[in-house]
């Protein structure tokens, strides 16, 4: 694990802060330190391990961790002390939570602690900062800003005029939030994340790009991350909404007016165009496209690198795109496919005329293709 | 909208400063206060929409604006106070920009008026600055540069040696423009833009990449906006160069030598790779690649997420890449599509075969298809 | 070039500084000055030209450059001045650094020589910092980053606690390195670029998306260069690690634990999903896709905007998506793409038929499919 810190826990310690319990060889084990997580398959002695996947259930035998998190299934009777959970990966990201917060709380620590709001920070006199809020150097906080209770901007952020952060949010450097923008409770903003930009939007007077001043706002709900370099803009009369519990990864950019749904999962360098609706439980995997202005219901799932053009009424997998191939094959491919529409017209043909005329008999046989 | 402004214009205010006419029922309620813009459908008491595509014409009945931009053509008899223009989407364009400037000026006021230049900012005493320029908090200007009158420099920006950013230009937070990089008048750089970056250059040695110093720079017209997180690459030998009202939405990448003509737009997670030329008046969709050291002519539109690989030499609408479809079906596909050259051949042997009145004789050599 | 440095070299000392010979011609000229670089094409008196693509020769003629760099082949009978290189293209790279680094000379003697750490920058008293590093103004520097000689930290950079740099790095303004980053000698990190968010993982717990901590962090080797606004997440568990030599184009994503192959070059906008592991000596074109946890061997190219879906295990070229068209052919091809494994199924049936023995008589009217 990264840096100098050292962070150890007992077992009992763990099962407690994780909420689950130990099985029999964990019992008797309670007071073993643990000091770090692995896989199953690269953990070692005095690390946590963790079984979610029953795919790799035979690793387990080999696996060299002092504990692991187990289904109850598999850990009722393993000699090995376990944690006990019916859902291991969710308990391993919740331990996983535990450690990162120990090794903060140490690299804090080594600071003397100094004061909350670093002397670098400007800050408007207008601003209604909550007592707890840390602030980082070089922070630039505008007028009619809010901040909630133990929220953290860090280094170098720019908040800009009525921005309005809820409680126990946590602002990577350089995050950038133009006037207006508002964000709910617990909300996570990595480096380069910028919101509230303007929309892009121009009116074409036949001889330049009349631009269409962006006057509405952007609004991201409770418990949302955002990863690094992320960018949403502003709507242009109504606002963008990025709903609870929506997790977003780097380089994604959502248009404006845009409105994503609770919990939807965007994966990174999606994008999407303006005044798209996303439903709620939806996964756009890495490099998805959407057009403007289309809806797309809930638990909808579109893999990497697909383009959707059209609404999605029905939730389910959809795709788009080629699968990779060698380079020579592809051409030979590419160029077939340029003329498609005109090789399948040539086999309607075909099959019009061998319908027509040839061994008539064979005719309802060959119309039943569809079936088999 | 955004923020706790309050902002009202009267009716034959916004007529003058939009310089267009008054219906007769307008000019009846010029004196009506207008306190924002809406759309259509949502625009309420007190505010101001407009019908720019005739599709919508029948929702204008319902609407509950009190106030309407119409064209000539419908505003003549409608009861209803409207604002009389050719062109309704370019005047809403316009009247947005009244009510976001008179919102910008009511945000500015708030803060005591302190000086233009605020005085966390790092500014070399050999850089030359019109009188009336805003540079905010923690930015960083270097040896050499020029910036013109009325200009603003965001919070955290860095200018590097011997930019000249001309007249009027608006810079938000975090933009980084390397040494050497020159901006028009009236460019909006939105958080986060880079601009002169080295080019992406190395010469292979059979064992290393060895750099190739980029020893052009980046030169940028008037009225161009860019949009967050957009990066532009300084030139090899000569410039990279964006004409004068180009548009550049968020997460676009340019290459070296890149030459785009005047009033392009380039939407978002487009990316152009290096010496490449674009047209005038072209429009790129979202997420559009092209490769390197192509030529596109004026007025070309490429739809969303294709990518062009050849020069393109008439004007006209270009697309590549596949339909969305349901995963299942998209699969079996895509598996068609990877043998689809080998089907084409099957089928010209089909249609040979057809041709020749060939009898069951052949059979044999068709299936030496494969081998030809 | 860009800004007013005013810039010269004799001939002989180029040859010197390059450590090849003139032809006898260059010889003859060994004091002749040079100013700078060009093209072939280009290059006016006073620049130094270099062909390095044998389908340029017949340019040579023409050109107006006052010397070239030139293969012995062509440089030998040459009566223009030479610099004679068995790799012009190699050559030339490393005369434009010559001539970048007399640029930054100039530029950086303008500024009296003031310290080395700017007094604006925040700088943690148990962070190591090697005696000749020059920090930026409005730099954060935290607890635990050692810094190695020569190094040079951009305005504006954030270097997260226990960062390691090590000798001759070069951060460009407005880097953000997380905890716990180590990056190896030589490496140059250019504007916005962010090394170590959290990689995208959550749990998803059957109503929302539980955080997994990332613990690991991300390893980056000697002689790397990243270009402007790319990301590099942090590993979950392992660290996440791009060898030496690596060259990174702007607005590239690179998932948790992903591995990159020594000297591999990735061009602009690509992505990575966690966990993919790229060879030494691959290359990326621009817009390229990964899929997580795949494995492609070394001395792989992938064309651009191909997506790349599952594991490529001989070395080669490969591609995937669709050629450019008009878009009324491609919306035709689309959707008959669409339809393909249908089509592919009739034809397969077509043929079994012709196999077995049906014998078609209308050719006629078969060769008219084209004209209806």
């Amino acid at each position: 694990m990264a840096g100098s810190v050292d962070i150890q826990f007992k077992l009992e310690e763990l099962a407690r802060l994780l909420d689950v319990p130990l099985n029999e060889a964990g019992e008797q084990a309670r007071d073993m330190l643990i000091s770090g997580l692995g896989t199953l398959e690269n953990a070692g002695p005095g690390q946590l391990a963790f079984l979610s996947n029953p795919r790799y259930t035979r690793q387990l035998a080999d696996c060299q961790a002092s504990a692991v998190i187990l289904h109850p299934d598999l850990a009722g009777d393993s000699p090995r002390p376990c944690l006990v959970s019916p859902a291991p990966y969710v308990c391993y990201a919740r331990a996983s939570q535990i450690f990162a917060e120990a090794a903060q709380r140490q690299r804090a620590e080594r600071e003397s602690s100094g004061p909350a709001i670093h002397a670098t920070a400007v800050i408007s006199e207008h601003a209604f900062i909550a007592d707890d809020v840390r602030i980082g150097p070089h922070v630039v906080i505008e007028a009619g800003v809010v901040i909630g209770a133990g929220s953290q901007i860090g280094a170098g952020c720019y908040i800009g005029d009525d921005v309005r952060i809820g409680a126990a949010c946590l602002l990577y450097p350089h995050v950038t939030l133009y006037h207006g923008v508002q964000l709910g409770d617990r909300v996570a903003l990595h480096a380069d994340v910028m919101i509230g930009a303007d929309g892009f939007g121009f009116a074409f007077d036949g001889q330049q790009s009349v631009k269409i001043a962006q006057l509405g706002a952007v609004r991201i709900g409770d418990d949302v991350e955002i990863g690094a370099s992320s960018t949403i803009d502003r709507g242009a009369l109504d606002d963008t909404v990025i709903g609870n519990g929506v997790k977003i990864d780097n380089q994604v950019q959502i248009g404006h007016n845009c409105v994503v749904g609770d919990h939807s999962v965007i994966c990174g360098c999606s994008a999407l165009a303006g005044s798209t609706r996303i439903g709620r439980y939806c996964v756009l995997g890495g490099g998805v496209g959407v057009t403007g202005h289309l809806s797309i219901v809930d638990r909808v799932t579109v893999t990497a690198m697909s383009m959707v053009s059209q609404s999605i009424t029905r939730s389910g997998i959809y795709s788009s795109g080629t699968m990779l191939q060698d380079n020579a094959q592809w051409r030979r491919n590419a160029v077939s496919l340029s003329r498609l529409a005109e090789t399948s017209r040539t086999i309607r043909h075909i099959e019009k005329r061998l319908q027509q005329g040839n061994s008539p008999d064979s005719g309802n046989n060959y119309d039943e293709r569809g079936r088999d």
